[in-house]
C-alpha cells in the first residue's frame, strides 16, 4: 500500500468544513481592513528564498524542499509567504499603483522539512498578511489589532501580544556592534551555530534555544538601550495607539528577529493560559521589514505584516474548547422502492438541486429501513418515500424529521414544498 | 530582480474575486450533490503517480515535477487529484464507512511540466470529484449532471456533453486485442509512441495527435461493436437517465481512456460554440475507472469523478463575456486633518471593524484632496472629514457618496448610523 508522505495530513471532510469556516472568515476579515487576496505560485526560485529568508536561517540552511526542475532550475516549495509577495509586489511594480499602501493577504500550503512533533507538519497552511508602501506608525498599530481581532473573532479569548522595537538601521546597527563586543570575550563557550552567528547575526545568540541559560545572555545590552530618538519616538506612537485601542500588551526587550531587513516593530501574539501544552504558545509572530525590498532589488518601500499557522489556530480553538458555527444542514433524502421510483428519483434530485435544495437518494440498493438510516446520518429535514403507489397517485407523503409530522402534497410539488421552507 | 518561475502565475488581486467567488459557488453546488471536501498533500510518493496514473502516459513519462526529499524519498509535485484521493480513501479505509457511496470532491494546485501555451501553466488548479462504493449508472448519471449544472450555474450556455462506454473489463479485453490484431500489420508506419503502445495500451492510438489521419485508425475496430450485454445495458441505463434530465448528448465512440482502470462511461464537456479558440474546447473530462482501487492496492470498489481547470472555466467565462456577481461594496472611508483627528481615526477604525463595517483611512498622509481620491478609488459608499473643529464639537458631517447628500451625526454615532444602513 502506497502511504501519504511523512510529515504531511490528509484533511477529511469533517475537518475541512472548520478549514473552509476559518478561510471564509478571514476573508470577510480582510475585507474589513482592506486588504485584498494574492495567490503566488507554490514554488519559486531558490534564490529568492536564500536571498528573501536570510542564508544563516535554519530554514533555509536545513528546511527548505530544493530541487532542480527539468529546466535544471533550482526550485523551492515556499517556507513562507512573505518573500514571495514581496516578489510578486516588485515584479509587478505595485509601487506604482494608486491605491497605497498596498494591502494584501495570503493563503497557502507551506513547506518545511522538520522533525515530527505536535502540532507541526512538514506541510502547513499559513495565513499572512503585508502593507507594503507606508512607514507609519499608524499602520503598525493597524496589523497588531488586525492579528488580535482575528483570534478574538474565533472566540478565542487567553491572548497575549508581546512587543518590541528593534528600531531603524542605524539604531540596530549599533546595537549589533555593542553585542558583538559583549559577546566576542566569551563566544567559545557558546554552540557552534551561535559562533557562526557572532559577526553575521548577532541578534539571534539572543534567542538561541541551546544557549538561552547562558549568563552572558542575561547581561546582554538590550535593543532598548540603543534606540535613536526618532526610533524612540516611532515606538512610543505605537504603544500609543494600542493603548488608545485598548489593546493590552508587554514589551519583551528580547523579542528581536536575527535579520537584517526588520526594522523598529516587532511582534508576537501568544496563548496566555498556564494549561495549554507549551509546544503551541506562539500564535502568531510578525514585524516591519524596511530593508527588504531593496534586498530583493525592489524599490526603497517599507513594509509590515505577520503570519499565522492554521493547523496552530484550530489547535487553540480546540485547546478553548470552541465549536466553530458550522452549517450541517441537509434539505431532503429521496428513499425509493422499485425501479421505477428509482428513476423518477434521479429526475427529482436534479430538479431539487437545479433549485438549490440539498438533496441524495441511496445508490447502494439499500432496502427502505437502511436508506431511512442514510437520510439519518446525513440529518436530512425532511424524507419522502417513493413506490409504485405514489407515481401512481401523483401524491407523497412528505416527512419533518424533527417534528415527525408528515403531510401529503403532490409529488410534482415537492420543489415548490421545500424552496417555501427556506 | 528574481522573477516568478517560468509556467506559472501569480493571482492578483482583482483576480482573486473572481477565483473566491468560483470556489465558493463550487462549495455551495457540492452541498446540493452531498459531496464532502477533501485535502491532500501537494507532493505525495512518486510511486502512486507511476501506477495511478500510469507509467506509459506522457504526465509520468515527461511532465512531473519529481525529486528527493532531505530523507532520499522519491516525491512528486502531484499532477492530477485523483491517485491522491484514492490513495486517501485506501489509507483511511474510508469502504468502512456508514455513508456510502462515498462522495468526494477538492480543489488545489496541480503540477505539469509542459510547454507555454495559452490557457496552460506549469501549476494550474483543478477542482474535481470522486464517487467512490457504488457501481450503478444513477451516480454516472448525476456526476454527469452535476458537470454539467456546475458550467450552467456560472452562466456558460455553450455546452456539449460527449460520451461513450468503455464497457466492462471483459468487453475492453477483448476490444484491445482486436485493435492489436487491426494494427499489427500496419504499426511500422505509425510515430514511435504508437509502436511502444501497440501491445501496452492499444486504445491511446486511437487518440494519437502524431496519427490522427492514418486511413488505420479511420477503420479501426471500434469499442461499441464489442461490448458484451451487460456493458451495453449500464451504458443504456446511463443514456436513459440523461434522456430523462433532458441533457443533450453526443456518443463519440473514439473518446476511449487509455489506461487499464478505466471502465464503462467516458465523458468530457467540450464548448460548443465556433467561435472558441481550439485550445480550450475541452472544459471538463472524466469516466469510471473501477480498476483503479485495487490497482493501488486497495479494496474491490469502483468510483467514477470528473475533473475540470478553473484556468479554463475563467477562459470560458471571458469567452462568453459573461461577468460574475462579486460585491465590490465599501463602507466607509475616513479622511482626517491634523494629528489629534488622525490619531482618533484610527481608534474609530477600530471599532468600525470590530462592528463589521468595511472602512479605511490614509497612511501615506495625503492632502484632503488626496484622500478623497482614495474614497473614490476604493468606491466607499460614505466618507466623513475629521478635523478639530469636529474633534471639539463631537458632530461631523457623513456624505453618502452615491446621493452626493450629507447628514449631520454625532462624532460617537458613526458606528450605530452605518450599522442601521446596513
Amino acid at each position: 500500500m502506497i502511504n501519504i508522505p511523512r510529515g504531511t495530513q490528509d484533511i477529511l471532510p469533517e475537518e475541512t468544513k472548520k478549514w473552509r469556516y476559518i478561510e471564509s472568515k478571514l476573508n470577510e476579515l480582510m475585507e474589513l481592513y482592506n486588504y485584498q487576496e494574492i495567490r503566488t505560485p507554490i514554488f519559486e526560485s531558490t534564490e529568492l528564498f536564500a536571498r528573501g529568508v536570510g542564508g544563516s536561517t535554519d530554514v533555509v540552511q536545513k528546511e527548505m524542499y530544493t530541487f532542480k526542475d527539468k529546466g535544471d532550475r533550482s526550485i523551492t516549495l515556499r517556507p513562507e509567504g512573505t518573500a514571495a509577495v514581496v516578489r510578486s509586489y516588485i515584479e509587478n511594480k505595485m509601487q506604482g499603483l494608486p491605491n497605497q499602501p498596498i494591502k494584501l493577504y495570503y493563503t497557502g500550503p507551506m513547506f518545511r522539512y522538520e522533525r515530527k512533533q505536535k502540532g507541526r507538519y512538514r506541510q502547513f497552511t499559513q495565513f499572512g498578511v503585508e502593507a507594503i508602501g507606508a512607514e507609519n506608525p499608524g499602520i503598525d498599530a493597524e496589523v497588531l489589532a488586525m492579528a488580535m481581532h482575528i483570534y478574538q473573532s474565533f472566540g478565542l479569548k487567553h491572548l497575549k501580544l508581546v512587543i518590541n522595537s528593534i528600531g531603524d538601521m542605524h539604531s540596530r546597527k549599533e546595537y549589533n556592534d555593542a553585542l558583538v563586543k559583549h559577546f566576542e570575550p566569551v563566544i567559545g563557550d557558546f554552540c557552534s551555530d551561535c559562533q557562526n552567528r557572532l559577526h553575521s547575526n548577532p541578534m539571534r545568540i539572543l534567542d538561541c534555544k541551546v544557549d538561552k541559560d547562558k549568563e552572558a545572555i542575561k547581561t546582554a545590552p538590550q535593543i532598548s538601550d540603543y534606540l535613536n530618538e526618532a526610533s524612540k519616538a516611532y515606538f512610543d506612537e505605537v504603544k500609543q495607539h494600542l493603548d488608545d485601542l485598548g489593546i493590552p500588551y508587554v514589551v519583551d526587550p528580547n523579542l528581536v528577529r536575527g535579520l537584517d531587513y526588520y526594522t523598529h516593530t516587532a511582534f508576537e501574539l501568544m496563548m496566555d493560559n498556564p494549561n495549554y501544552d507549551g509546544a503551541i504558545t506562539t500564535l502568531c509572530g510578525g514585524g516591519r521589514y524596511n530593508g527588504l525590498l531593496e534586498l530583493l532589488d525592489g524599490p526603497n518601500q517599507t513594509g509590515i505584516g505577520f503570519a499565522l499557522s492554521i493547523e496552530r489556530l484550530l489547535l487553540a480553538l480546540n485547546e478553548e474548547e470552541i465549536e466553530l458555527d458550522i452549517d450541517n444542514e441537509f434539505d431532503l433524502f429521496v428513499v425509493t422502492m422499485g425501479d421505477a421510483a428509482d428513476r423518477y428519483a434521479i429526475k427529482l434530485l436534479n430538479d431539487l438541486r437545479k433549485n438549490g435544495i440539498k438533496a441524495d437518494k441511496d445508490y447502494m440498493s439499500r432496502k427502505v429501513k437502511g436508506q431511512m438510516k442514510q437520510a439519518d446520518r446525513l440529518n436530512a429535514n425532511y424524507t419522502v418515500v417513493i413506490g409504485d403507489q405514489e407515481l401512481e397517485n401523483k401524491n407523497i407523503n412528505i416527512k419533518n424529521m424533527q417534528s415527525g409530522e408528515t403531510e401529503m402534497i403532490q409529488l410534482d410539488g415537492i420543489v415548490d414544498y421545500l424552496k417555501n421552507k427556506e
